[in-house]
């Protein structure tokens, strides 16, 4: 049995390119005891990825030079000499970019398909999720009535931030790149507004779809559309800075945000927020979001690319190309 | 009896020029019935004042081209109208920059000067203290032990910041322009070390000052030293954002934090604040400090300069060109 992996080449500048990967094939035995052997079926890729791949100091330690490439993932355990699981589980966790993992099972979810399909559990119920769940209800602690804007709206964790905003009787407007991810937040997702970037002047609009200004910002992007929130904040205001997406790939330095005196102006907040902090509560946040969904108040997109291992430098680069609409997952 | 004035005539670009003043003449009556009429002895000089002399919308309204500039100011009711004054009680208030004030009390605070010094009425026990105060114990609410920075060390503001961090038993790290004002901090207002921004390379410093990192980062300057605090923040920091000197003449837009998702990586925030909203509580501060004061634990120091009215363009500058130490007071 033959595992192909992706490993880390080389540190990119600006956007990877395929040859910052090595793509190596390593032979397959039965786990060892205490481990169990997993078929990955579905690799989660996120922005966060990129961070991993530079030295900068960070929340997690680099992916290193030669190290299968860190990433979550959902698959089915095919071995087990671990107590806790048997073959044919259904299991999420940290397995990396690679067709076969081995486990001790620490951080190992078994996952019931019969809830929600697997992918799932890498985009509302997994991680993305978690984010949207922790950030914008423990972080921007948003109120009935308030107005909750989201940047990336249309991304894994936006599109969750927004949903959550609507079931907490807020206004959610939703900031995105082309009229389709805007329709989709609108037409499907509840948003009681979209605002294209690409469209035109996102300062005007903020102005037009928040009249009474922004009391909760939650940021995938930073650049440009953090300052044009800044620009419009209420009095009280909670911004949450969840990821910066417009910044990974600069070769230049990161752009602070000019507007951040508007902090002073409005006795706002800027706080920044990792989701593995409220690992102790992610069962909590996923009954509550699985009841949402049962409910059919919280909709689970994702959008799944096939291609298998070989095209994972291609598919992630999708999402800093702006072309994912919800949780974006390579299948294999 | 005349009264002369400082009026805005006209929005500066950059430093505040002689030509952006008007000085006027008028005479001065009686205060009408429900009114004190104030000899000024001491105008108060803040950074803030720049802000209220541009058009952008702020935390409170600009000052209109024609209007006697807005300003704290001391000094002795010489006529009363109003049954909570008399003739003789010494008064804090917004009295603008002018040698005689009317009001109907509204602001109007009799103070002791057997307490201490009246200009310390503008400085520790004024809205400089307040901000300290309130701005680091519940912003950045320090815990024992943790280490609190603070810039704009020597000014007004700061040099306070730094003295109540070491009442809470925290370990003060002052960022001052110039080798006198970082010995007033370490010699004279008991901080553990100062970092001259002129002489040398800030962030190394903050990384031989601060080993542990910055838990509480009190910044009064904006620019590169907020970057260069945002680069050594400890876990869960707090910055308390209550000026930005450095930006406050600037012509080119506002430099942005480029560090800022150290707050991400730290889960930390960034909160501004503003003084006026913790109008009701200003009396609890002034008594905890006056006791302070009393007991030897916190020094107040004012930077008194002469010259009246005729002097307040050129005085007003020490402040952007880092000239004065401790609060800047212009005597009349």
């Amino acid at each position: 049995m033959k595992n192909h992996q992706v490993r880390l080449a080389a540190r990119p500048a600006g956007l990877p390119k395929r040859s910052d990967w090595q793509f190596t094939e390593e032979a397959m035995g039965e786990p060892p005891e205490g481990q169990i052997l997993v078929k990955v079926r579905y690799i989660s890729l996120d922005p966060a990825m990129r961070g991993w791949m530079t030295e900068a100091k960070s929340y997690i330690r680099p992916v290193a030079i030669g190290e299968v490439m860190r990433a979550g993932a959902a698959g089915t355990v095919v071995a087990s000499r671990h107590p806790q699981f048997k073959e044919g589980d259904m299991v999420t966790g940290g397995f990396g970019v690679q067709e076969y993992a081995l486990s001790d099972g620490k951080g190992v979810q078994k996952v019931d398909t019969r809830i929600v399909a697997l992918p799932t559990y890498l985009g509302v119920l997994g991680l993305p999720g978690m984010t949207a769940y922790f950030g914008l209800l423990d972080i921007g602690k948003p109120e009935v009535g308030q107005t909750v804007v989201v940047s990336g709206a249309a991304g894994a964790v936006g599109s969750v931030v927004g949903q959550i905003a609507k079931i907490k009787g807020c206004r959610a407007v939703g900031i995105a790149g082309g009229a389709d991810k805007c329709r989709l937040l609108t037409a499907e997702l509840g948003f009681d507004a979209a605002i294209d970037y690409k469209a035109g002047d996102v300062k005007a609009a903020l102005k037009q779809h928040c009249p009474q200004g922004i009391d909760v910002y939650f940021d995938n992007v930073g650049g440009e559309i953090l300052d044009a929130a800044l620009g419009r904040l209420a009095m009280h205001a909670r911004i949450v800075i969840c990821g910066a997406i417009s910044q990974y790939n600069a070769t230049e330095a990161v752009k602070g945000p000019s507007n951040y005196l508007s902090l002073l102006v409005n006795r706002a907040s800027m706080t920044g927020m990792v989701v593995f902090d409220y690992a102790p509560r992610y069962g909590e946040a996923a009954r509550e979001m699985a009841g949402w969904i049962a409910q059919g108040k919280l909709k689970a997109k994702e959008d799944v690319v096939g291609g298998g291992i070989d095209a994972f430098p291609e598919v992630l680069l999708k999402l800093f190309r702006g072309e994912n609409t919800g949780k974006l997952v390579l299948e294999l």
